[in-house]
């Protein structure tokens, strides 16, 4: 059996265990996670039917039907011209017998509308209380493709090291960082936040035309997509000599973030990993500087579940892979970040990064 | 008064024609097109709330509150928090009152089911109804935008003349074709579609290892964002002299590319452009082979409304851009499509794109 007919079954059986008829997977990760193809988001819509009794469909536009490699065991194609209905096609598969419809997190609106209008009799979910507690579980091969990824970002960030940062802007550190993605065989780079200075401060910072000065901290969180699977890794670089404020403020997240890795272990909820990270930087009296959870889940998606955040009672499993990345933020000053990507393992937490969790200083 | 500033003015008076209530608009070209900001696509929710009367607001993540560039005549920021549920605010904002509501087309999944539940006498309504007729229409600043574009895209479809492909794997001219997009001052790659020989069957082909090879026929159909803009454009070449047969097919696609673009005058339904170059293409025996629509809007999206395809009866007003890309397709042999951007206005219809129409001979 292949791993898409393996996990389509494990699938059946989550459906049936939370009553879910039919799944209808598009954009997003759950269509390759059980077929291997991902869709286009496009206006055009490619949809796989999966009910829980009965042969799957992938309905697809007839342009884009060669692209798809088939799963014989898993799905039968079924594309649509241009002048047809593909909605009114995915409805006649889910039929009238579907009560429950668990649809893809991340389908359009547009197409959510329309089958709703077309499906009256239905409610309509998210599929990812069906597919979620699967997706969190990595199995070893997935792990192997996480660990991959991650080591390549561990060699970006230690190159990264040895060259100047100074006098470049933010968006040539950004190419850089780019470039150096596709380079260590990721096919795809997700985003590469360079925060220099007071932009350190905004989180998700877009890369600007600022020129990196003498004395700047620089936030780095970079990552992609290699062989489906995501890296991602924040690693602080400071042009020259570092102040003892942000020596010390540095040492606090270190800390931080040490402290959450260690308490990452297999049935400690998600909310106790945040705040084993939220009470070293309170204690240290910067609590309202850490303006974000300390982490995400990772797999086939940047962001997947589970959410390492204040709330989430969910114990962690082993083979879950999460991000810790606690932060302090100083706005109009800099900013701090270190993340480090985490499996859940009987025998503990362990890193997949082992990039230098050191403040880098750079010329 | 700023362009968004009119441009919300204007919404309103649409949503009052249409009957909606409030707007709710996410990721898509909605929110910039209104706010000049971009929704990251995230698990973490950020909505424009527009009331057809009063303040409209804009609900983001904390930790990207200050990548917001504030519009105070336009709208104000409510940042929530990691333990805030943003779903329950923005419902607060829309408030019991609204019946109709007009959702972002490409929300979210999980967000516009969690808004259903959180609005549950509200009917949902995709945005486009109030947007599109706005946005199909560019205006001169718009136009000049996407004028920029494509003289970007027109150079490189020339540089790309100049140098062989034979020798060379798909993945190699694709990467030639993404550097150059950002050389010549796009922000983003859209894509760079490299299909040679059979690949060029498929319209949507991904860039494979193949080796390029004597003789091969390939389609290069590539776009990304200029200042928010998009190009996109198709040109064929083939390797050493082609074939008889494919002159010929090249011809047939050459008159038929024409034949819609000297349609597409002011009034004319977008149907009938598509089927301008289909006759053209049917009588010369290849209708089969012509497996898509004519055409695209485009502007903010690389696709958007009008569609040139049989159903549209939607007649072409003065500022609407669209692309014209007939082609033709013969499976496991090769592809052909020939792809402009064209502005219909009262003195008839223009090109953007001005790159050689001719089947491109390169070594």
């Amino acid at each position: 059996m292949s791993v898409y007919a393996e996990r389509i079954a494990r699938v059946r059986e989550q459906m049936s265990a939370t009553g879910v008829d039919t799944l209808l997977l598009s954009v997003g990760a759950d269509l390759p996670y059980l077929t291997g193809y991902e869709a286009m988001p496009l206006e055009r819509v490619t949809m796989l039917v999966v009910p829980r009794d009965g042969e799957a469909t992938l309905v697809v536009p007839r342009l884009e039907a060669s692209r798809v490699v088939e799963q014989p065991d898993v799905f039968t194609v079924s594309a649509w011209d241009e002048i047809d209905d593909p909605l009114e096609r995915i409805a006649g598969l889910v039929g009238r017998g579907a009560a429950s419809i668990g649809i893809g997190e991340r389908t359009w609106a547009r197409f959510v509308l329309g089958l709703q209008d077309a499906l009256p009799g239905a409610r309509f979910r998210s599929s990812t209380e069906v597919t979620a507690p699967l997706r969190m579980r990595k199995d070893a091969a997935e792990i192997e493709h996480l660990q991959a990824a991650a080591t390549a970002v561990d060699r970006i960030a230690a190159e990264m090291g040895e060259r100047p940062f100074g006098g470049r802007t933010e968006a040539d550190v950004h190419r850089e960082l780019a470039d150096r993605i596709i380079e260590h065989g990721h096919q795809r780079v997700n985003f590469a936040i360079v925060g220099s200075g007071p932009n350190g401060a905004s989180p998700h910072h877009e890369a600007s035309e600022r020129v990196i000065g003498d004395g700047d901290v620089i936030v780095c969180d970079f990552g992609g997509t290699m062989d489906g699977y995501c890296s991602d890794i924040t690693r602080v670089f400071v042009v020259g000599e570092p102040t003892a404020e942000v020596r010390d403020t540095y040492a606090v997240l270190h800390e931080a973030q040490e402290r959450a890795f260690l308490a990452a272990t297999t049935g400690t909820p998600c909310e106790a990993v945040d705040a084993a990270a939220r009470t070293v930087i309170e204690a240290a009296g910067y609590g309202e500087h850490f303006i974000h959870r300390t982490g995400h889940g990772i797999g086939l998606e940047e962001h997947e579940e589970p959410y390492i955040v204040a709330g989430n009672d969910r114990p962690l499993v082993s083979g879950y892979v999460f991000s810790v990345e606690p932060g302090i933020y100083f706005p109009g000053r800099f900013g701090l970040r270190l993340e480090d990507i985490v499996v859940a393992t009987e025998a503990g937490p362990r890193r997949l990064n082992e990039a230098s969790r050191e403040l880098a200083v750079v010329a």
